[in-house]
């Protein structure tokens, strides 16, 4: 009947150690959200599949965990459909829930429904973990935790820029040192219309990426193949060539495209929102990068990307303004902005950079060693008077070996373990010992409350 | 092209109002376990059918929720078995994983895959949401939080003190009158042992729990209508007229059931506790009840079931002590026992008492009202001196109508709103409203963040 347990591939469990780890980095994100006048919510796993199927693309739809159906669901299959044995088509009459994707759709439909209730503009954080079934790889989970940070219903840019104060603040935190790369999709049309290939900004953005890695020339070659006209790539050579501080990359540009009406429109926004960044004290690195083409099929305005500055690994936090979320939902006209930040690869970014604190709140302070019923019974009063202090401590359940409780306090990482044998009794005292120095020391009770404070 | 959102049923959506109220249950009862050495651990929601199917009972494995296998699912399902039409059989070929079920045998079963790792005795805790595809009803969810705290590798009896401590401590905190019930499965068995009806616990133990409602004579004659013999429920009688104090009790028992092996261990286990809890200053009743009957399947010792004394409502924490719960998954002889904090029924009890804290330092402190662009950069550089100093603030992000700015610090109930026109900037100053008085103050940038801290 014994099995040899497992989990499903790709998922993982946390132990104490993992999960102090990955408690500061979700309790450093949640700190500095609220610090910002940010609220949590909630959404259950499972949303209905009409909420989630078609907002992926169709291979977001392949990726959705779905449900099967409870009790007898077999019997409201049509016959046919058994006959035809077609996955995907029989899924729709199998499954009728999915478990979540990502935290940006169930917000927009926690928006949709809540809307009565919600004082706009709505800011919202979210912490999660979502569910996909991809092919597991290194760094690549089908459950992983997301950290969703949004404003929906305003408009003004001042979102934008608290968004980038946001990342500055978490990862100045978190020490890790960051560039902050801002692109706008406006920018991208407005390039895409003035070089008279307006259907084709995808195209164009992702040769234009392609800069640093291949060249000008091959660049350029690429367009060609690509079908974008010579006249349309001639007309793009000041942008690729574009260099200088923010402001002469936006003179510049602006020179291409401001007299197109969306140009126009990047380009005003992106001088406000460097100008309200310029007056701000921040530590991260912050650049204009017309390459960044990231969801450019739902973003409408900014939209961001942060990279670690000394440790190669993808973005670790990203996101965009969005103007229509929840039109889908029926509530048309709404535009948000926010960004989430990749906890996993930045718990990979703390361990490359061995910079997780190594004191922690949340593991046991002081062991008290077992040594049977008289010192147990003379130690529980102490132990209930540290508790009482705020000191997380405990003491061994029985008298086992002394070596067997020593190994235990060296695993948990317990810093400080009290003993108290004949002696210590009749002196009505503890001996501490600070399990990294070795150092001892005798003390009474109030003295032990104090040292371990 | 627009739906209607909704969600499945048995689920919620947390608003940020609940998001406080559920976090402060949480912290506290985190809090506490910390406190007495317990450390946190996370495992997937989705666990192997394997892992989990068998280990609820026949009505558990219907309740749990599948996963519909990913990819060309049927076509690896036997003609056979499709046209047999069976539900149930046809979910193994199905289905592969299922969503967590409770976190007591996830538990186990990360015990046994990471028994190398883990130091022994483990005092583990695990607050993470469990589903249920049960009949949703009020106070019933398809997908809710469990709170286990668990003690594994270890016998002492001094553990299961430490959980009353522990539920005596989180009440204490929460604000809840409580009455923990504590009985032993030994001197269940004890008694239907000395009475000779061993292999009847269970209808016994059913039978005595009626005994408030329906009387002494009405509980004889449903033991005699179950079968049970005259003599046994003759030989019960002292058992069912039990009183006095809990010493007393357990003498009385003793007299019954002390020659029966089993009893006299149940009997010795629940003097050393009781013992043990003489000893400590605890705010809750302790009482030994003979007919707590929760999880008489698995538990092998002491079981425990807390009630609200000023609410109704069923037990808000229960648990006990289990001899065998990884020796299904081939790790056998590991004794633990724990306890579940309900962290469902505690939210409604403090819900009817009124008694959540109304002071939360998760929301905004103070708003900043937004009169245009000139004020905004006035105010701008104080609001980043408020998030330094460690004060949850915002702006609003546009210069809207001051109706509009006031009613969104209400709704978000923000206490203090500060505004700052011509007569401010010119004062270097600002005015601070607060909104609950009505009260107003012209202060400094130093004098503001003293005031908010």
């Amino acid at each position: 009947m014994a099995q040899k347990p497992s989990i499903p591939k790709g998922t993982r469990d946390f132990s104490p150690a993992e999960m102090v780890r990955r408690n500061y980095i979700f309790d450093t994100i949640k700190e500095v959200f609220r610090l910002y006048g940010f609220q949590p919510i909630e959404t259950p796993a499972m949303e209905n599949l009409s909420t989630l199927m078609g907002k992926y693309g169709e291979e977001g739809d392949k990726l959705l965990f779905k449900i099967l159906n409870s009790g007898d669901f077999i019997s409201k299959v049509p016959q046919q459909m058994l006959d035809d044995k077609n996955s995907n088509k029989l899924t729709t009459k199998l499954s009728e829930k999915g478990l979540r994707y990502d935290l940006t759709v169930p917000f927009a439909r926690y928006v949709v429904q809540n809307r009565s209730e919600i004082s706009f503009p709505f800011k919202r954080y979210q912490i999660q973990p979502v569910w996909r079934a991809d092919r597991p790889q290194k760094g690549r989970y089908r459950e992983f935790y997301q950290c969703d940070v949004d404003v929906i219903g305003s408009n003004s840019l001042l979102n934008e820029v608290e968004l980038v104060q946001i990342i500055d603040d978490v990862f100045k935190r978190l020490q890790i040192n960051t560039v902050v790369k801002i692109n706008n999709r406006k920018i991208l049309a407005g390039i895409a219309e003035a070089i008279g290939e307006a259907e084709r900004m995808i195209d164009i953005t992702v040769a234009i990426d392609k800069l640093d890695k291949i060249g000008l020339e091959k660049v350029n070659a690429e367009m060609v193949a690509k079908g974008i006209s010579e006249t349309a790539v001639e007309k793009l050579q000041p942008i690729l060539e574009l260099e200088g501080s923010t402001q002469e990359k936006l003179d510049q540009i602006e020179q291409v495209i401001g007299e197109t009406e969306v140009g126009a429109k990047g380009i005003a926004e992106m001088r406000t929102m460097f100008g309200y960044l310029e007056n701000l004290e921040l530590d991260t690195e912050v650049e204009l990068d017309l390459t960044l083409a990231r969801g450019l099929n739902y973003y409408t305005g900014a939209i961001f990307e942060v990279k670690s500055k000394d440790v190669q690994i993808g973005s670790i936090c990203g996101g965009g303004r969005y103007d229509d979320l929840t039109g889908i939902f029926g509530m048309p006209d709404v535009s948000g902005v926010g960004v989430s930040f990749g906890a996993e690869r930045i718990y990979d970014v703390l361990v490359q950079q061995d910079a997780f604190p190594s004191e922690s709140l949340e593991t046991t302070r002081a062991l008290f060693v077992n040594f049977g019923e008289k010192e147990e019974a003379y130690c529980l009063p102490v132990l209930a008077k540290l508790r009482k202090a705020g000191i997380n401590a405990e003491i061994f359940p029985e008298s086992a070996k002394m070596k067997k409780q020593m190994t235990y306090a060296n695993r948990k990482q317990i810093p400080f373990v009290i003993l108290a044998g004949d002696n210590e009794i009749e002196a009505q005292k503890f001996t501490v010992k600070n399990m990294e120095s070795g150092e001892q020391q005798l003390l009474n009770a109030e003295e032990l409350i104090k040292i371990l404070s």
